[in-house]
C-alpha cells in the first residue's frame, strides 16, 4: 500500500525591496516559485519599504511610489491572498523593535565581515559614509525572518550570508533563554540561474533601461527584444553563431515552454542559417504572450488602488499579530514583559 | 504696573538607564532639578531599559530587575506623576521605528566620531567588538528626544554630542520635508558639579562599592561615610588639613543646607583642630536626615509593586500617544502613511 505523504508545511518568508516595479528577473528568480509554494506552505511576502530606505532615505519617493506597484505585480503573476499573506514592513512595529534588541547581540566587526554587504558598500561607493541603517540591514532582515518564525527562506546564493547572520542571532537568543525561542531557518536556493540584463553586461537596473518590467507595454517589450545583446560576431545569417552569452537564447531558455524547440533553434544557430531577427521574433512572441495577461491584470489592480490598499492592510494586520507574538517571546528573554 | 510673566513651558525629556538603583550622584546631578522643573514645564522621564541593554544584552537581569527600583527612586525623591510622565522605553514601539528611519540618515563614520561614544568604547574595552546597538545608541537617543518633540534636555556636558547628533537628524528630516516637522532641542546644563565617588578616585559604580544609593540603610550610610576619602596627610587633629579633594567636604558642599556653617568648618579644618571623625559625623547626620525619609518612601513604593507597575503603565500609555503622533509625522516625510 502506498501512502503519498504531503510534505510538512514550512513557514516561508520572502519579499522585495519596494524600490521599483518588478521585472522578468524577479519573475523567473522568485515570483514563479512563490506561486508554486503558496499552495503547500504558509507563505508571507514582505514588501520591504523600510529596507528600501536604507540606501534611498534622501529620495524616499523611490520607495513610497512603488509599494502598490509591487503588490499589483504579485497579484498579477498569480499570488493568491487566500494562500499568501502580503504585508508592508513599515506597518509592523515589532520588526523595528526586534531589530533594536538583536542589535545588541551583533558587533560592528561582524556586520563589516558580511561579504554581500561588503560588496554592496563597494558597488555603491559608500565607503565610511555608509548609512548606519545600511550596514545593519542584515540585523533587520533577521528581525523579519524570526518575527514570522520562518523556517524556509527562498534566496539566491548572495543572500546566504544573511541567513547565517540570522541563525547566529537565533542561537544567541535561544542560548540566553536557555530554551528554544526562535527557529533557525534554512535556505531554499532557487534552481533558476540568475537572469541577465538585456544588454548582457550590467546589473539589471531601471536607470540602465536593461530590464523588461512585468507591466511593460507591447512596444516596450518589442524594443527591448530588438535591442537585446546576441553574438556580436554573428554578422550574416549563414554564419555560425554562438549561443552561450547570447541573451536571446538565455531568455528563450528561461521563458519558452517548448524546450525541444529551443534546442533545435540552438543547433541551427550554431550551424549557421538562423538570423538574430528570427530568434528575436520567436522570443518576442513568447514574451508578449507571457506578459500580455500579466500586464492586463496588473493594470486592473492598479486601477483600483483602494482594493490594493485593503489587501495590504489586511495582510499587514495578520502579520502584526504574528510578529507581536514573537516580540513578546523575545522581550521575555530580556525580562521586559513586566507591565 | 508690573506683570510677572511665567516662563514659557518647555517640553523636557530626561531619563536614566535602568541598570542599577539611583544614588546621591543622581540626586544632586539630576533628580533635585527634575523635582524643581516639573512644576513649570511639561516633563517626561524615560526609564531607558532598551538603552540599558545596549551593553548588557548578555546580562539582561541587570536591566529588568532595576526598572521598578528606578521608578521607586523617582517617586521617593518627589517626582509627582500629576506633573511628570514616567514611562518605559520598551513600551514605546515608535522609538524603535524612529530609530530605524533615522539610521538611514547617519553614517557609521559620523557615529564613530562621537567623542562620548568613543570614550565609552575605549573604557569598556569594546574596540571592534562593539555591539551595533551600542555604536548607534545616539540615534536611539535622538529618536527618544524627537518622539516627544522635546525642546529642553537636562544634560551633563558629556551628553552635548548627543544633542548635536539629534539636531543634525532634526535638520535632515526638516530639510527632506521642506518644512519644520521636528523641534531642535537645547541643553539645560546642570549647574551642580559632578559628585565624586566616596573613594575619590574611581567612577561611581555599584561594583566598586563607592556610591551611596538613595535606598541605602542607616548602616550603609554610616559605613560609606566612615570609609570616605579625606586628606591622607591630615594625620592628627591639630594638623592643618586640605579641603580640596577632601570628599567629606565635597559632600558637605553638595548636601548640607547651612552653607555658612560649612565654610566655618572648612576654615577650621584648614587651620588645624578639626578631626576627620568630627567632619564625618556632621556629614553622616546630614545624609541620614536627607536619606531617611527617601528610604522610607522608597520602601513603601517597592512594597506595592502593583501600584508602581500601574504608574509606569499609565505614563507609558500617555507617552505612546505622543510618540506615535511624531512617528506619523516622520513617516509622512518618507511617504509611508499610505494605508
Amino acid at each position: 500500500m502506498n501512502i503519498t505523504l504531503k510534505p510538512t508545511p514550512e513557514i516561508i518568508l520572502t519579499g522585495d525591496r519596494a524600490t521599483g516595479p518588478l521585472h522578468l528577473g524577479h519573475y523567473v528568480g522568485s515570483l514563479k516559485q512563490r506561486v508554486f509554494l503558496q499552495s503547500q506552505h504558509e507563505q508571507t511576502i514582505l514588501v520591504a519599504d523600510m529596507q528600501g530606505l536604507t540606501d534611498n532615505a534622501h529620495n524616499p519617493a523611490k520607495v513610497s511610489s512603488n509599494i502598490l506597484n509591487v503588490v499589483a505585480d504579485y497579484l498579477a503573476v498569480g499570488i493568491n491572498t487566500e494562500q499568501t499573506t502580503i504585508c508592508l514592513q513599515s506597518q509592523l512595529p515589532a520588526l523595528a523593535e526586534l531589530t533594536m534588541y538583536y542589535s545588541n547581540l551583533v558587533s560592528i566587526a561582524r556586520l563589516e565581515r558580511n561579504p554581500t554587504v561588503k560588496a554592496e558598500i563597494q558597488s555603491k561607493g559608500f565607503e565610511r559614509a555608509i548609512p548606519a541603517g545600511f550596514l545593519t540591514y542584515p540585523i533587520s532582515q533577521a528581525a523579519d525572518i524570526t518575527a514570522f518564525n520562518a523556517t524556509l527562506i527562498p534566496v539566491g546564493d548572495d543572500q546566504l550570508p544573511m541567513l547565517e547572520q540570522t541563525n547566529e542571532i537565533v542561537r544567541k537568543i535561544n542560548h540566553l533563554a536557555n530554551k528554544k525561542v526562535l527557529n533557525e531557518c534554512r535556505p531554499l536556493l532557487s534552481n533558476a540561474p540568475r537572469l541577465p540584463s538585456t544588454d548582457g553586461k550590467n546589473k539589471m537596473s531601471k536607470t540602465m533601461g536593461n530590464t523588461i518590467n512585468l507591466g511593460a507595454s507591447e512596444k516596450e517589450i518589442s524594443a527591448a527584444v530588438k535591442a537585446m545583446y546576441t553574438d556580436p560576431n554573428h554578422l550574416r545569417v549563414q554564419d555560425p553563431g554562438q549561443v552561450e552569452g547570447n541573451i536571446v537564447f538565455t531568455y528563450l531558455d528561461a521563458f519558452h515552454s517548448d524546450k525541444d524547440y529551443v534546442e533545435q533553434l540552438k543547433s541551427q544557430y550554431r550551424r549557421g542559417g538562423l538570423g538574430d531577427g528570427t530568434t528575436k521574433k520567436i522570443l518576442e512572441e513568447c514574451l508578449q504572450s507571457l506578459l500580455g495577461p500579466i500586464r492586463n491584470k496588473r493594470a486592473e489592480y492598479l486601477n483600483d488602488k483602494a482594493q490594493l490598499m485593503a489587501i495590504l492592510k489586511q495582510g499587514s494586520q495578520a502579520a502584526k499579530e504574528k510578529t507581536e507574538k514573537t516580540l513578546f517571546d523575545v522581550k521575555a528573554v530580556f525580562g521586559l514583559n513586566i507591565l
